[in-house]
């Protein structure tokens, strides 16, 4: 057989990737390059893919391949292999095409042996470490060649004196390595074929101990917590790798290698810049000094923080480096929002409290608080405050706005508490299963223990957990390279970011983080402050026709100063006001107590009408438009306050992108009949004022049945936005609130692989895209979005650009991600083209 | 113009229905078949279309044929028109090609006036009623023309006198009365064209009260109550139609006219077997007799009970009239319901208490009773009960059992209340919107005023009303008849009818009333009986994994003898075993009160697990199958319970068609995790008796996204068993129990044309017909079936066969109608191909 096996750093095809393996590949493309690595050779993934196919003894023809590259290798370094005098000693590595991190063996310091010890002693002068060498290879080899982790005195016997039966045992298990049950289950999870095989790598170690002028560190060509330019690193005089890893010895700023070895740290300095100028990207360099001369062991694009991504991104493309469309695929929406949020840095050794979904991010610290009017007292006096609860309503609003994070036991990703900490930019955790509330005795239970109401905790949003005490929280805030990446970002994007915002307030955050209008304005949302909800709780409980139109009449006061306030705002841009949706028991005290220091007139027998009221499933009943049709005088109300708002905006001189959204359309009957009332009272509101008043009517569309019925509700609404989270809730038959006890299991088992509540899922996918295509069949220039929570996600962000959607509308504070996510979108569509 | 526009009785084809009209046709064929019809001519739809088109009065020609008829009207009576002495007068009616009862106008006595008024005086010898003759026909002359319905003296000026200026107004306005608007709506809702105008029938009168030996009646063909053989009916003497309708003179039994004038009562039997033959069903046949000359009025198919519908066709059949497919397609659903339950026949004057959804059909009388245990007591004393909930839930369910009828304020047509008072069989009003129960003071609150426990009332099912007091139930109870004829049915049917039962006892019932199997055997409901319900609560609320398996295994035992008993009932016909579906909440007690005499053992803090386990949206919570991945303990229990119950039967002789359903399956990947744990229980009975148990496991389709990833489930799944009722709710976003405040509405809206939880609606459908396609593209002999509560619905059913399912599954008490419903849809689709 004539097949080239194994291959030289310096004689081989760097591209040729697929068979050198990944990291095979970088050795000899760096060689290639002329920079200083220690000289060695590949030997390639088919031989492993021969190797395996035979099992057995290495091939005898590859055998002699390889002994001749050591010959080689011994020839290049003036080392003896095995030597007694400055011996030669390799590292076998593996090396995938693919990179499977931690998956694969290695084994360091090969060719260590009873004759060698005393060449490396002689040379490094240091008897322990020489001797320690030998130890450790040893256990390696074991480890690797025969499995056996925790060696007795009795296993060395195992352990070859001569290094050529060492190589060729250990490139044979490092072959074999390929096919353990491990690698095998990584590679199924992440997709990657069996067939690959992985190449083996024989480089000569170098060694920074070897002397004074010796050591060894690790550089990044820019700094990877903030970005700023300029080489940044550690380094370890006389030293190897492994001590700078077991932290033995605290490692110096590389500042300090330009005063002892100038001309190392003038070559490492060139070498960073020659490094990232070929990746065109940071480099994560690793590097040896032996005896002066600078050695690079490996080069990688770097680990950095979401600060420094996105500096680093802006600045290369003001540097010519790459593009703007380039800059922005390389930040992902991770950093960004690492780049809006503080992240927690938990102190050493302490261990999370509570675990839970991670359903809003950021990081916060305060004292454990069980009630909104506890949590909303003493944030008055300024106390920082954790809101902690079974679940939460919309009574606790003022309670969790007061709150620096939100924590509930109950609820999913699309809770009511996440979804309002979200909007409100507040860290929460949601669903902690084995959180108990504790209300009467004021404290909550967990696996560790039960805390007091005021203790100190720590919560992380970004990652679902809590803290006991208090935790450095880090904040990478330089904002002005964040702007400048959206910017870019929003010209390469095709599909719009709008937000969800029901206040003036929120309309506010959403125009400063870059939205383009409002997808979503809940117009109930209004009715919450505690003297509103007095009004509509008048409303619901009144007695005659007469007490209902007072306090209809009062609602759409506050809802036309609402309008007016918004559109002030925005300016111009797009909105889309959403008609009453929430049953009308949400709005409902649930008992006495609940009802005190209400405003609100109660008739008698008023605990019979909240009763009445009572369902059994509220997420499938008389909501939506379900209610604007049998309270057809409340979508009047809201119609007139909209279009007075209009009015009154026109006269200030403001422009008006008005769109009125009818919530839980199930059928072209009700859209049709929703749309009459608003037309035939903006019409009214029109001959009244001598104006036009150009408002566009649409559906939510966030039923199965309106998917599937869409082509005939297009003929009646003018745009469809898709509230995904119903859409999901229904599809699946899976209550957001109530979730969270089977879809933990279910993630473990693997019977799903996401939260349905954070990507969208497939099936809704395909109803999502089946309304679309007949919606635009019935009507072509149907307007689409998507309001629903995952609009604020990357993944479904994607898909969603994939339907052909005009906007997606997210919390204020997912919008710059959103932004980034649509420019992704938009980029993969153009380079899949 | 040269057209024919009038065509005398004896002068037409009968079949030009177009032409002719309804009526007009009848009246030709009956005259032309030598039948004594008084004679007339129709004047026809194209003189109507005409007429309407051009306006004004009627066209000249027109009315040269129209007087030229009743000159021949006048020859062939021997009487004048408008004459002194035997007036000739003439009915003249509209007679559309398709009936429009009640919808369009007729004048009676048309030529009376002043002088002909003197002629019918001198000829019936009864001044007084020539003379209401006179008025009535200026009455109705007034109506029908000049729109005056009460008309005062100054009124009758408009009436001609002239009976030919009388005849041509009346043809006018019979003509025009086809585009009132309440005509125009009828049509408009019963799909009629506009465009087919009406004839107008002039007919001479003849007259009953002419002398002693006149007389009038209807009889029919063959008794329309029982169905038995022979002419049945009515006979008046001396009398016109008039005043048998006004209910002055009591009719004699047609028996009297045998009697009094044999020949005509002779000539009336057989016209009547005539009339039959002819028209191969039961006829309802106006006659008069005019000084002992019988007339016959009128023919038309008799309406009939149901027994008597049943009775007849199966008679028919054997008197060789029709062939068994006719048979069963003249029978309604509504019909064979008939039969089975009694039917309230409320005291005249009565007005409803209550009006709610007619749940579950039949009569009965009992006292107002408001709780299950009072019910239960009260029963046992054999009292009859009637029990008034606001809603039921499982904890009722001996309650439900103890009452003759169930009634409740809350829930829609596939509430708990509903769905078990069909399982029972016993009549059930829900969704009663206006009911307040009110336990406190142990009384109702109706609009009608409040009704104390004790009092009685009489409950109507089939209509959905509730009356006060006792009222007549009638039973009509042939079973032989309905036997005979859903044997053919069964023969003749392609979807094969199944029941739901969930014990031996419904197994039984289910058997006894021809189901082919059970389609939905809910295993739960094993566990509701006290003893199992206290076993169960046990499980839930274990400490401890001993605990739990203790109880685990005590229910293993009553599952075990369910299943015996059931296989036994069933001896080999096919039964589908639903795994576990409801919430753990279900089985657990709300609070203290609940709580009392419960076996269950409660451990410390029981009430915090009970809260736990609380749901805000249950029926989208953790249910179905998500139980039995959570706790695949209880998954392994029933199938164990299942297989053993196999081996115990196959050891009996007995034979087993046995499938096992995964409930609320939303992915394939949930279908495969339950069907491994059942596959390896069965496997280690298997292998344990030596033995093979042959049972397929199949998917309950209930969720939007089972129907769309029907493809991959089919892959792991042997059947579908669409639940509709789930995927209902979750398709159109509408919880059963919290439809009824908006479907009410919706349903007088015009919203919606019909109920969603009656009727499959047609987005429900698409799904359907989605899952079938592509479950059956991934497994070609995929058996489906529905068991929603849909499956008892004729229509309902009529779509599914077209979806090509292969079984419904319904109520036991349900069956007998979804036998027939499943051949009308058989003998459909035979016509239609």
């Amino acid at each position: 057989m004539s097949q080239q096996w194994v291959f030289d750093f310096d004689d081989a095809d760097p591209d040729n990737r697929s068979t050198l393996g990944g990291k095979g590949s970088g050795l000899v493309r760096m060689t290639r390059s002329g920079l200083p690595v220690p000289p060695g050779f590949v030997v390639s993934t088919d031989a492993c893919k021969a190797h395996l196919e035979v099992g057995g003894d290495l091939d005898p023809e590859l055998w002699v391949q390889i002994t001749s590259a050591i010959k080689r290798l011994e020839s290049r370094t003036a080392k003896e292999f095995g030597g007694a005098k400055d011996p030669l000693l390799v590292s076998v590595r593996s090396g995938a095409p693919i990179s499977m991190p931690g998956m694969m063996d290695t084994v360091l310091n090969l060719g260590m042996n009873e004759t060698s010890l005393r060449g490396l002693a002689d040379m490094t002068g240091d008897e322990e470490f020489a001797s320690s060498t030998l130890d450790r290879f040893r256990s390696s080899y074991l480890s690797v060649v025969h499995s056996v982790n925790e060696p007795t005195a009795a296993d060395l016997e195992w352990v070859p004196d001569d290094p050529w039966a060492q190589l060729r045992a250990v490139v044979s298990s490092v072959f074999r390595s390929w096919n353990t049950p491990r690698a095998i289950a990584y590679r199924r999870i992440e997709g990657i074929p069996n067939s690959l095989g992985t190449a083996a790598i024989v480089q000569a170690m170098v060694f920074g101990n070897a002397s004074e002028d010796s050591g060894t560190g690790v550089v990044f060509s820019r700094n990877p917590a903030t970005g700023s330019p300029g080489l940044w690193g550690e380094y370890l005089p006389q030293a190897q790798g492994e001590d700078v890893v077991a932290g033995v010895r605290t490692p110096l700023p590389i500042d300090h290698l330009a005063v002892d070895q100038p001309a190392a740290f003038e070559r490492l300095s060139d070498i960073a810049r020659q490094l990232e100028a070929q990746a065109r990207d940071v480099q994560d360099i690793e590097f040896t000094i032996e005896r002066g001369v600078l050695w690079i062991l490996q080069t990688r694009d770097a680990k950095r923080t979401g600060g420094a991504a996105v500096r680093i991104a802006v600045d290369m493309v003001e540097e010519g480096v790459i593009s703007a469309t380039e800059a922005v695929n390389r930040v992902t929406p991770r950093q960004v929002e690492e780049v809006m949020h503080p992240t927690v840095r938990p102190l050493p050794g302490v261990a999370p409290l509570i675990e839970g979904l991670a359903a809003s991010p950021g990081g916060a610290t305060g004292v454990v608080t069980l009630t909104a009017d506890r949590a909303e007292a003493l944030a008055a006096d300024g106390t920082k405050v954790i809101l902690i609860r079974d679940e939460t309503n919309p009574d606790d609003f003022h309670g969790m706005v007061a709150a620096q994070a939100i924590v509930t036991a109950r609820g999913g990703m699309t809770s009511h508490a996440a979804v309002v900490a979200r909007g409100i930019g507040r860290p929460a955790v949601v669903g902690c299963v084995d959180l108990v509330v504790d209300y009467d005795n004021r404290r909550i239970l967990t696996p560790a223990g039960s805390l007091e109401e005021g203790a100190t905790v720590t919560v992380d949003g970004t990652l679902g957990l809590v803290f006991p005490g208090e935790h450095p929280l880090e904040r990478s805030s330089d904002g002005a390279y964040l702007e400048q990446l959206l910017g870019w970002a929003d010209q390469q994007a095709i599909v719009k970011v709008r937000a969800n915002a029901d206040t003036p307030r929120d309309a506010e955050v959403a125009v400063k983080l870059g939205a383009h209008g409002i997808g979503l304005c809940r117009s109930e949302h209004m009715f919450f402050e505690p003297e509103r909800l007095a009004v509509m709780r008048s409303m619901i409980l009144a007695d005659t026709e007469e007490e209902w139109v007072v306090a209809l009449t009062r609602l759409e006061e506050y809802q036309f100063d609402d309008f007016v306030g918004l559109f002030r705002v925005l300016a111009g841009r797009p909105i889309t006001i959403r008609l009453l949706d929430p049953p009308l028991h949400e709005f409902l005290p649930r008992d006495d107590q609940d009802r005190a220091g209400d405003a609100a007139t109660y008739p008698e027998g008023w605990e019979r009408r909240v009763e009445q009221l009572r369902e059994a499933n509220p997420m499938l009943g008389h909501r939506g438009c379900r209610l604007g049709i049998t309270h057809p005088s409340v979508t009047a109300m809201q119609s007139r306050a909209i279009g007075r708002a209009m009015v009154a905006s026109e006269a200030e001189g403001i422009d008006l992108d008005v769109e009125i959204m009818v919530p839980l359309v199930g059928s072209a009957e009700e859209m049709e009949n929703q749309k009459e009332i608003i037309e035939r009272e903006i019409a009214r509101l029109e001959a009244e004022h001598e104006t036009s008043l150009p408002v566009t009517i649409g559906s939510m569309i966030e039923l199965p049945r309106a998917c599937i019925t869409a082509g005939e509700i297009a003929r009646a609404a003018e745009f469809f936005s898709f509230g995904t989270n119903d859409l999901t809730q229904t599809t699946l038959g899976m209550s957001r609130d109530d979730s969270a006890s089977f879809l933990g299991p279910y993630l473990e088992l693997g019977i799903r692989d996401e939260d349905p509540f954070v990507h969208v899922d497939e099936a809704v996918g395909e109803l999502i895209e089946m309304a679309i295509a007949r919606g635009k069949a019935a009507r072509p220039d149907l307007e689409t979005g998507v309001c629903g929570e995952h609009a604020g996600d990357p993944e479904s962000i994607s898909r969603f650009a994939q339907y052909g959607v005009d906007y997606v509308s997210c919390s204020p504070y997912r919008v710059p991600i959103a932004r980034l996510a649509t420019a992704h979108a938009a980029n993969r569509e153009v380079h899949a083209r």
